[in-house]
C-alpha cells in the first residue's frame, strides 16, 4: 500500500482492528450457536457478547506480543480476548480451526472492499453520464489507428465508457459474490468437531452464504476470480486514462485535466499542463493487474490447504483494492472535471479537407453504378492528393474537378455527402441502449 | 498451437476455412437485411445465398493470394467471393467496415469455443461425481501443509474438486456472454451508413446479442473477461493435478495415474510409473494462464481501435481454447481412470500412531474442566513423543498412561475420541449440498 | 506459432527434423566418447557416423508412429535409429538418460536461435544508426506527458534506440551463455552410470559449457532468465513501436510507415494510411512478453525434476523465438524505410509560439537576478497566454511587452534565447558516448 | 510492503528521509560542479554543503506541506531547503529538470538495495556450502516425477541450490549495473540547460555510470531487466522452498524446518509441525514476481517520458526488493537451522526394495550380451513385481530366480550392482565444479 494512493475507508478495512473486530464477531456467534445446540454453555457466548457491549477497544500491540511469543495469530487473539473477558472465554473457537475464523475474515473484508468499489463505480458512471449527455451532439473525429476516421462524437466517446463500466460493474457484483462465503468447517473441512448449523449461522448473519465444501480453507479459484475481475477493471480504467492522454497532447488539444490555479506542471517549463493524472491512472491500472497471476498462483495449494497463499493476500489484499478505489475515484474525478474543447474538436475535424467524407463517397459511387473496386481507386486518388497537401487542399474540390466522378455524380449530389449530421443520426439508438432512455 | 495439445473439433474452429465461413454468413445475412431496407437490391443477397447453397469449397490460397497483393484480409476475400458470385457480389459489405465482420466472427468462435469447454467440464463433473459417490466414505487422512491433519474420505476431496468446476462451469457461461457480442456499426461505430437493424438481424441469425456501443471494434474488456476465466479454470485444473501428483509419490502412493501395459515409464528406470498426464497439466495450466496479461493489455485499444490486440489474439484465441479443451478432457481421462488404493490410504491414516485424534482428544479434555492451555500442552507432550517415535508409538497407549490425563479421562471415554467415523458423520451433508442429492 | 508472424531460419530450429538431427548427434559423440572410455565397443560409435554419413533423412512420421506405442520420444527415436543402423546402435544411449538428450538438445536449439537474434539487433542496430545519422540535426520537438517540452533532435531520438538495442544485444548474449549448457549426467545428475567425461566431450563437440551440476535435467532459473531477457527486449520494441505510432498520428505526422503502391489501408476509407505494422508489433510485444511467467513458474519443479516445464517450453521455446525474430525483423523494415517528415517536425516545434523556450527564459531571468520564484511566475503568466491563443500569440512578443520582465533583460537577450541551435550543442557528445565516434 | 516481510535496513532505503539526503546530495554536487563551470557562484554550493555539514534533519512533514500546495515534490523539496540555506539556495537546481534528480535517486536506492541483496545471497550461499559439506555423503533418494529414481546425496541436492544462487548472485551483479546510471540531462535530455560534465561529475561522486543518452528520464528497459532479474531469483527461492516442503511431508520427513520449543502448530492439532517459512518462502516468491510484467509494461512510455512508471516503481521499487531481501534471509535461516534426517533418507532409500537399482542391472544385461529391449523387458516384468508388492519383495531376489537373468548374470555379479557407493563416485567432481575445491 502507498499512502499516497489509498483513501480512509478503503485502507479502514484492512487495519489489524477490523481485522480483529471481525474475528471476534465470527468467534462470538459462533460460541452462541454452539450454546444453542448445548455444546457449550450459553454463558460463554454472553460473556462475549456482554464485553463486546462495552465497545472495547482492541489492543493491538498487545495481540502483536502474544503472537510474539506464539508465533500463531488466532491464537494470540484468543488468548488476548481470553485475558479481557476472562474464564468464560475457554468456550471460544471449540472445533474451530484457525481457517475458519481467517477466511471467513477475508471475505467479510473483500465484500467490504467490493461495496466500496461498487459506489465508486456508481460515481464513476453518474459523472460519465453526465458528461456524455452534455457532449451528445459534440461533433470530433473518430480515430482508428490513430488515424482520423469518420465523425462520431464526444458523448457517444463517453457512451462507450459508460456501457464498458457498466459491465464492470456487473462484474464486480458477481466477483462479490464469488468471495463472499463462510466457511467454519474444522481443520480439514469435514465438520468432525463442529456441526454444520454454526457455519449456517455464523454465515447469516455476517451476511454471507455458506461454503458448500471447504478443505481448512476457502478455496482459492474464488479468490482468483477475484482479483481478476478488478485485474479487468483496472484495464478499463487504463482505457479511458489513455484517451484523456491523447486528447491532451499537444497536437490534439480535446481536452484536458482540470488544472488547478497554484499547481506548477514541471520544474523547468512554466507552460506545461501534463496530464499526470491520467498518467497515474495507467500506473496505478499495471500495479492492479500485478496482483493477477499471484491470485492464480495461488489456487494450487497442496491437499487440503498450505499457507502460501497467505502472503500474497496480506499483499493483494489491501494492495489491489485499496488501489483501485483510489484509481476510480481519481477517474471520477478527471472526468467529473474534464475540460473539454469543442472549438477543437472542431477544428481537428476540419482539418483533412473532408477526408472523413471519403467512406461515403465511395458507397454513393457504387451505389451510382461503378463497381467497387473503381470507385474505390476513384475516391483513392483524390484522397491521396489531398492527405499530402496537409489538409490544404479540399476533397470535395477536387472530386467535383475529377471528370471520371462528375460522369456519375453532379456536384450537389457530392455536397450532400459532406454533411457531418449523416454520421449522427443513430447517436439517439445508441444513447438509448447504452443509458436506457 | 501445439499439435499434441489439440484436439480435432477445438481446432476445427480456428481453421482459416471456419473463419472464412463465418465471414460468408454475416455478409450474407446483411446484405439480406439491406436488401430488406432497400439499401441494396434484393439480389444481392440471393446471388450469395444461391451459391452458398451449392456447399461450395473455400479456396484458402486463393485468398491468401489475393491478400498477399492487397495486403487487407477482409478485402482479399470480399474480391474472391466476387470472383466466384459475379456482378451481385457487389452489394456486399456495403456500409459494413472489416472489423465489424473480423470482431463477430471472433464472437461466433469464442461462443462455440465456450460450447466445446462446457461440455467439456460436464464430461469432467460426470466423471468427478462418479468416483466421489465410489468413494464417499473412503477414509484417507486430510493434509494440511503437507502434514497429516485428520481424517477426511476420499469422496469428500473429489467433492471439493466438483464443486470447484462447477464454479468454473457458471464462471465460463458467464464468460461466453460477455464475448457472444455482433457489432456491425461502421467504421467509428455510428451506424453512419448501415443501419443499426442489420445489426440486430444478424446477431438474431447469428444466435449474438447486439453489442451496445462498439467503437470501430467490440470492445475488448469483453475478452479480456473471457481470457481471465478461463486462466482461473487453468488454476483449476492445476490444483486437481497437483493433488493427483501428491498422491501418486512414492511414499504416498494412494492413487495413480492410469498405466497401460505396453507404456515405458522411464528410458532408464523400468519400475517407474510417473505422474506424467498430471505434470503435463501442470504446464498446460501455465500456458492457459499465460494468455491473461496479454488479453489485459489489449483492453486499452487508442480511440476507436488500434490493431495491436489482433496479433494477441491469433495467438490466444486458439492457444488458449485449444489447450484448455486438451487439458479439460485429459484430466477427464485421469479422473475417470483414476487408480485408487484405499487399502494404501487406510494404512497411511494408520502411520501417525493416532496423531489425527488429537484435536478431538484437546476438546474432550477440554470439556472435561482442563483449561483450553493446559489441554493443549498436556496433548502436545504426548503427541511429540509418537511424532518423534515415527508412528511407533501410539497416542491413544501413551495419553492412557499419562495420570494427569487419566486424571479427568477413563481408558473407555479415550479409547471413544479414537473413532474414525466421528469424522464422517457431515460427509452426507456435504455431498447433499455438492451434488444436491 | 503463427505462420504469419513467422521466418524460414528461426522456425527451422524448431522443426521435429532438425530436433531429431541434434539427438542423434548427441548420441553419437556420447557413444564415440564411450568408445574410447572402453565403456563400449567403438564399433558402435563407428557404426552411427557411417550411417550420418550417407545423409540419411529422418522419417519423422516413423518415429511418430513408434511413439504412439511407447509413449516415450527418446525411446521412440533410439528404436528408428537402431532398425536403420542395425544392432551396433545398441550401445546408443548407455548409462543416459532421456533428458540428457532432450535438455542438452534444447540449449543447442535456443543457442542457434539467440544466434539469429542477434543477428536481428545487429541489423536492426545498423538501420537505427543509418537513419539516426541521417537526421542527427533534424529539429524536432521533444515531449514529455505527450506535451511538447523542449526541442531535440530526430536523430537523437533514434539515438537513444540505439543504445536501447545496444543493451538488448548486450543481454541477448548474456541469456545465450545462460542456456547454452550440456547436461549428461544420468537419471538424477550423479553420473552413476556415465563418466563425467563424456559430458565434457559432447559439450565441447556442441559449442556448450558443461552443466556444473544437474539433476535430470538442467536447471530451469537458466531458461527462466533467458526468457525473461527476451520478455525485455520485446519491451523495448514495444517503446519504439508505439514512438512511430505517435508520430504517425493524423495531427502529429512527422513520420509514416512506409505505405507500397498497392496497398489498401481501410475497406471503408481510402485516404487512410495506418500504422498497422508498429501496431502490430505492440501486440506481438506482449506475446513474447506473455512467456516470461510461465518460464517463471517453471523453475520450481519437484526434487530431481518433474515434467511440467515439457509443455511449457514446447510452446514459447518455439513462440517467444519465433515471435521475436519476425518483430525484430519488422522493426528493422519499419525503420529502414520509415517516411521522415523535416518540414512537418519544424511546423509542429513552430507551433506553440516559442513556448519550448521558456525554460531558457526562466534561466535567464533567474542569471540576471530574479528570484527563482519571482522568474518563474514572471514567465509563466506569459506562456499561459500563448498556451490559451493555440499558438497565436508568441512568447517572445510578449516578454518583449512584459514590462517586469524588460526591466531586467533586453529584447535583443530576449532574442538571444530563442535560438534553436542552443538546444543542440551537446549532440555531439551524445552520439559519440552512444555511437563511439 | 507489508511490515511482517520487511527488515530495517532494506526498509530504511526506500524511506522519505533517506530519498531526500539523496537528493540533497545529488543537488549539492551538481551545484559544486555547476560553480567550477562559472555557471553559478560557488557560493552556491558552499552554503549547501556548510548547511549539510550541520547535519541537519530532514523535515518530511514540512516538505509534504508544500507538496500539498505545488502539487510537485522536487519543487516542493527545494521550496524547503531554500527555507534553510537562504538564498544561497536559488542556485540549485540550475539547468536541471525534476526528473534528473528522480531517476538518479532511484538508481541509488536501487544499487544500494542490491547491494544488500548481494549480501543476502552471500550469507545463503554460505549456509548452503556448510549444510552441504556436512551432508556430501548423505544417501539419499533422487526422485523425478516424485517417484524414487537412483540414490543421491543430501549433500548433492545442496550443491544445486549453491550452484543455482551462485548464477543468481551474478545476475543480481549484472542488474545492479543496469540501473546504477546517473542521469542530468535536463527537460529532454538534450543537456540544453546544463553541460554534460556535470553528468559525469554527479556520476562519479555516487559510484554510478553515466548514462549514454537519456530522454527526460533514464530508459526503464533497465529498470525493467532489474525486476525480471528478481523474478528470477525469486522462483529460485521458491524451488528450494518447495524443495523442503517436500522433505517435510509426513510421509517423507527426510528433513524439517527448525520449530522452536514456544511455537505452537495449529491451533488444532497440538502434534503438528508445519512447513510454514517454506511456505511463506513460496507466497513470497509469487510476489517478487508479481514485480516482473508492471516493470516490463513500464518501458514503453510516450516520446520522451510520461510519468505512468512513477507510481508502479513506488510501489514494486521497495515491495519487490524488501520482500525479496526478507525472503533470501528467511531462506538462509531456514536452511542454516534445517533439521536433516539421515537414518529417515536411509528408510526412504530403503524402501522400494531395490528398485532404484534397476538401471544398472539393465545396462549391466545389456553389456551381457542382451539387446536393449530384451534387457528392458526382463528387468522391467521383476521391477514390477517389486513395485506391487509396496517394497515387501526384493528386486535382487527376484532377479537372482529368474532363470533368464541367471542365465547371464550370477548372482555376486548382480549383488556387485546394488552397490550404493557405485552411485557416489563423482560427487567429489561435482563438489569440485561447484564449490571449486
Amino acid at each position: 500500500m502507498v499512502p499516497r494512493y489509498a483513501r480512509p475507508a478503503m485502507t479502514a478495512i484492512w487495519e489489524p482492528e477490523a481485522r480483529y473486530r471481525i474475528w471476534f464477531e465470527i468467534e462470538a456467534h459462533a460460541t452462541q450457536k454452539l450454546g444453542e445446540l448445548g455444546v457449550v454453555p450459553a454463558s460463554g457466548a454472553k460473556a462475549l457478547w456482554d464485553w463486546w457491549a462495552t465497545n472495547p477497544a482492541i489492543d493491538v500491540p498487545a495481540i502483536d506480543a502474544i503472537e510474539a511469543v506464539t508465533k500463531h495469530d488466532v491464537i494470540a487473539f484468543l488468548d488476548w480476548v481470553a485475558q479481557q473477558v476472562g474464564p468464560e472465554a475457554r468456550f471460544m473457537h471449540q472445533g474451530m480451526t484457525s481457517s475458519d475464523v481467517l477466511d471467513t475474515t477475508l471475505s467479510v473484508q473483500l465484500a467490504q472492499a467490493s461495496d466500496l468499489l461498487i459506489a465508486d463505480i456508481d460515481a464513476l458512471l453518474a459523472a460519465i453520464k453526465r458528461r456524455a449527455l452534455e457532449h451528445k451532439y459534440t461533433p470530433t473525429i473518430g480515430r482508428s489507428h490513430g488515424i482520423h476516421a469518420e465523425p462520431t462524437t464526444f458523448g457517444k466517446k463517453l457512451a462507450e465508457a459508460y456501457a464498458e463500466f457498466t459491465r464492470c460493474r456487473a462484474r464486480l457484483v458477481a466477483a462479490r459474490a464469488e468471495v463472499a462465503t463462510c466457511a467454519i468447517s474444522g481443520a480439514v473441512g469435514t465438520f468432525a468437531n463442529i456441526d454444520p448449523s454454526v457455519e449456517e449461522y455464523v454465515a447469516e448473519k455476517l451476511g454471507l452464504e455458506v461454503e458448500p465444501v471447504s478443505t481448512q480453507v476457502i478455496p482459492r479459484d474464488r479468490h482468483a476470480m477475484y482479483f481478476a475481475t478488478l485485474g479487468v477493471i483496472a484495464s478499463s480504467i487504463e482505457r479511458l486514462a489513455i484517451e484523456i492522454r491523447h486528447l491532451q497532447r499537444t497536437e490534439v488539444l480535446e481536452a484536458e485535466e482540470y488544472f488547478s490555479p497554484g499547481q506548477k506542471g514541471s520544474s523547468a517549463m512554466p507552460h506545461k499542463r501534463n496530464p499526470i493524472l491520467t498518467e497515474n491512472l495507467t500506473g496505478l491500472a499495471r500495479m492492479v493487474r500485478s496482483a493477477v497471476t499471484p491470485a492464480l498462483e495461488n489456487v494450487a495449494l497442496w491437499h487440503e490447504r498450505d499457507i502460501s497463499h497467505s502472503s500474497v493476500e496480506r499483499f493483494i489484499g489491501p494492495d489491489a483494492t485499496i488501489t483501485l478505489d483510489f484509481a476510480l475515484a481519481r477517474l471520477t474525478g478527471v472526468v467529473d472535471k474534464l475540460l473539454i474543447y469543442p472549438e477543437r474538436m472542431q477544428k481537428n475535424l476540419d482539418k483533412m479537407g473532408g477526408l472523413v467524407h471519403s467512406q461515403r463517397v465511395l458507397l454513393a459511387l457504387t451505389q451510382a453504378g461503378l463497381e467497387r473496386d473503381a470507385s474505390y481507386r476513384l475516391v483513392q486518388r483524390n484522397a491521396m492528393k489531398v492527405w499530402e497537401s496537409d489538409g490544404q487542399l479540399s476533397l470535395l474540390e477536387l472530386l467535383k474537378a475529377d471528370p471520371e466522378v462528375s460522369a456519375v455524380m453532379s456536384a450537389a449530389e457530392l455536397e450532400d455527402k459532406f454533411n457531418l449530421d449523416y454520421h449522427f443520426k443513430a447517436i439517439d439508438t445508441i444513447f438509448a441502449r447504452v443509458f436506457g432512455e
